[in-house]
């Protein structure tokens, strides 16, 4: 595909996106919902042409000699096709956050002044090889009102298409405008770039996936962009832990499923509390497999940590190896943190009502704990329902985005003749 | 200022910003309120420092050549510093939204999640020539406990490094870091080109003046933009309006400040009331100095109605003309609307229940309103209470932004053990 068809075919498809958003917007609930029930129909009962698509996508994965956990995340086995379409069931039931009125109140003047949630518009999802994420998120934007723009791995690109097929007759079947989802159809990154000047179109990109995709679609976008580049998560054990609670939320932190975002990177321990405490983490930590790297003190008072290198600090090592402190005070594991932390989720274990507090108060990340472990920093988690990323940036929304973070609010005013002195 | 100087003074004012933004973050509102209470006292203390600087630039604007209605809004009067200095005490009684936590709730697991307000951290504001803007976004910035990169018009730039004096030095008296405010001394272009890169220090950007200017920032940011490019806006008298009603709403929309962006730039009429309604509203406008230019229709029922050319319908006027259309119905208003609005203010004037609620859902506009006039898209009219700009783009705030706009929320757990199963 040259240069101009591909502009055109992108800016063709982005207008029509707008077209479709508009009548998304007029639509209610239930029809939102009807496509919803549609679309988990269609999976089951076009699992086979899905499932032909998703083979000839495995083929070339392993022509390609990609690793068995890419190929394991590339498969739309029937239980991963199941849970897709049961996982539309639980977005369905969650409340519509379109249309809710809030600070509705009455001027001095007498005219009425309130904020509507709205769709956003048009939303361009841009990710790598999970073709999960095709339905995961049409659906959100689709709950939500809003038109999406999909486009997927190179890898997934059968699997993507036979699935966008399910999405539009979904649509059809339903009555909307099938435009409403559609899936980028040539893999080049050139369709990247023309996507991401869309901005008459575009209200918003959300990339997921490796920190160069990322790096990438921040650089070149002119449309807002809601990202997070890597968590760098910390555990800061302060002088009044309570340390039988602490050693269970550590190895939760960074045992459960170490290749995550919010998986433990880093410990911190106060000094008062680390003679006793790290050769007892140090233990259970190893005989969960875990590689320990340490900094001077950690490495005199432990028997198996290994000196950390500069570059250790602050490293998202998605694996079973952990970076291990002493600090003197929790303002010194504050500043850690504010040198090598990522701004996506901080924790800190303590008994001391002011040092907890003042923790939570003063450490800057999307989310700040206290006494649990890490891994809550999830949307379903924290009570989102669901979610459709994880923003570091602070604009629009910190943190786990869920159905309310596809939305926005405009003003509305009932009046009755009222005019400016 | 060659282009390595440039780009290390930006970079390190950006550092320093940062710096200065993690201190704020920990202030009590007290101390916030002292160092306004202390601006506000030193401009009334400062204010022939402050003139004779402001003399500087009104003797370059004039050899310039500068227009009156610029030389005007660069000058500081006696009555704009005492303005500048009473605005701040608006601001100081104002609720600070820092610190508020809200939507905490206690998860099946015990743990308690809620939603913690914070500064955004470092605020960019790039405008053009009027100087209180300098004393405007600080104060608003400080408030919210946002540290703040300046960055006015060449224009100005005496009286804005004048005006930085008076913020510092109030900062310094409060024991507070004085580098949370800085102007930016180079009046370069390149250097906001250096600014726009300073992602990792800088959180948002707010650029306030032309559309040039506004769409440069756009285009060249990799931070993340607020703003509107101008502000179209319509008002739709329907077949069901009440048409006493409807005539000053017209006149003071458009009238009142023609200039300004929530001014009335578009009149749309239904048919069934054009007859009638025409005639009446044309010679008010006219009565009011407005110049008509209006659709073939108009032309025939109107006396003094020129022919609207093609390029006329969404031009943004921001002066005593008005384009004028004859429409049949409040969908044919509403799809002129989303082709030449501005997403800015859009207005209805109905009685009728059920066409004004449509209208209401369906435009999409950061306002949208029934029975009054356009120029209550504001802040203030709005109750926010003040406002630093106005956002046409969805992310993070639509319309008005207010202090409420200028922070975020992060998630806060206590928890007391719990890890994840």
């Amino acid at each position: 595909m040259n240069g101009i068809s591909t502009d055109k075919t992108i800016a063709d498809m982005a207008r029509k996106a707008k077209a479709a958003s508009r009548f998304l917007a007029s639509t209610t609930t239930d029809t939102r919902h009807a496509v919803l029930h549609a679309i988990s129909e269609l999976l089951l009962a076009k699992k086979q042409e899905i499932q032909a698509a998703n083979n000839r996508d495995l083929l070339a994965a392993e022509k390609k000699g990609l690793s068995s956990a890419m190929i394991d995340r590339l498969t739309l086995t029937d239980e991963v096709i199941a849970g897709m379409a049961q996982g539309i069931g639980e977005i369905i039931v969650l409340p519509d956050p379109v249309g809710e009125v809030s600070s509705m109140r009455r001027r001095p003047n007498g005219m009425i002044v309130g904020r509507m949630r709205i769709p956003l518009g048009v939303i361009a999802m841009i990710y790598e090889s999970r073709p999960n994420v095709t339905i995961d998120a049409a659906v959100l934007c689709l709950k939500t009102g809003n038109a999406v723009i999909l486009r997927g791995g190179s890898e997934a690109i059968n699997s993507n298409i036979a699935l966008a097929s399910v999405l539009q007759q979904a649509l059809a079947v339903c009555g909307a405008n099938p435009d409403a989802v559609q899936v980028v159809s040539t893999t080049s990154r050139e369709a990247i770039d023309v996507l991401l000047k869309q901005d008459e179109f575009v209200d918003l990109i959300i990339p997921r996936g490796g920190e160069g995709l990322i790096r990438f679609v921040a650089e070149h976008s002119r449309i807002p962009v809601l990202k997070h580049y890597k968590g760098v998560c910390h555990i800061y054990v302060d002088k009044d832990a309570d340390l039988d609670q602490a050693t269970p939320i550590i190895i939760n932190s960074k045992v459960q499923r170490p290749g995550v975002c919010n998986a433990l990177e880093g410990l911190l321990i106060h000094q008062a509390v680390a003679e006793n405490y790290l050769p007892k983490i140090e233990q259970e930590l190893v005989a969960n497999g875990v590689r320990l790297l340490g900094c001077e003190r950690c490495v005199a008072l432990g028997k198996q940590i290994v000196p950390a290198r500069d570059s250790d600090w602050g490293t998202e090592f998605l694996d079973l190896q952990l970076c291990v402190k002493i600090v003197d005070s929790v303002q010194e594991a504050q500043d850690y943190i504010d040198r090598y932390g990522s701004r996506h989720t901080e924790a800190i274990i303590s008994e001391n009502y002011t040092t907890a507090n003042q923790f939570v108060a003063n450490v800057d990340a999307s989310a700040v704990l206290v006494n649990v472990s890490t891994r809550f920093n999830d949307g379903g988690q924290l009570g989102l329902g669901t979610e459709i990323g994880i923003s570091t940036t602070k604009l629009h929304a910190y943190g786990p985005m869920g159905l309310e973070e596809l939305t926005t609010r405009k003003f509305v005013v009932y009046g009755n003749g009222q005019v400016r002195p």
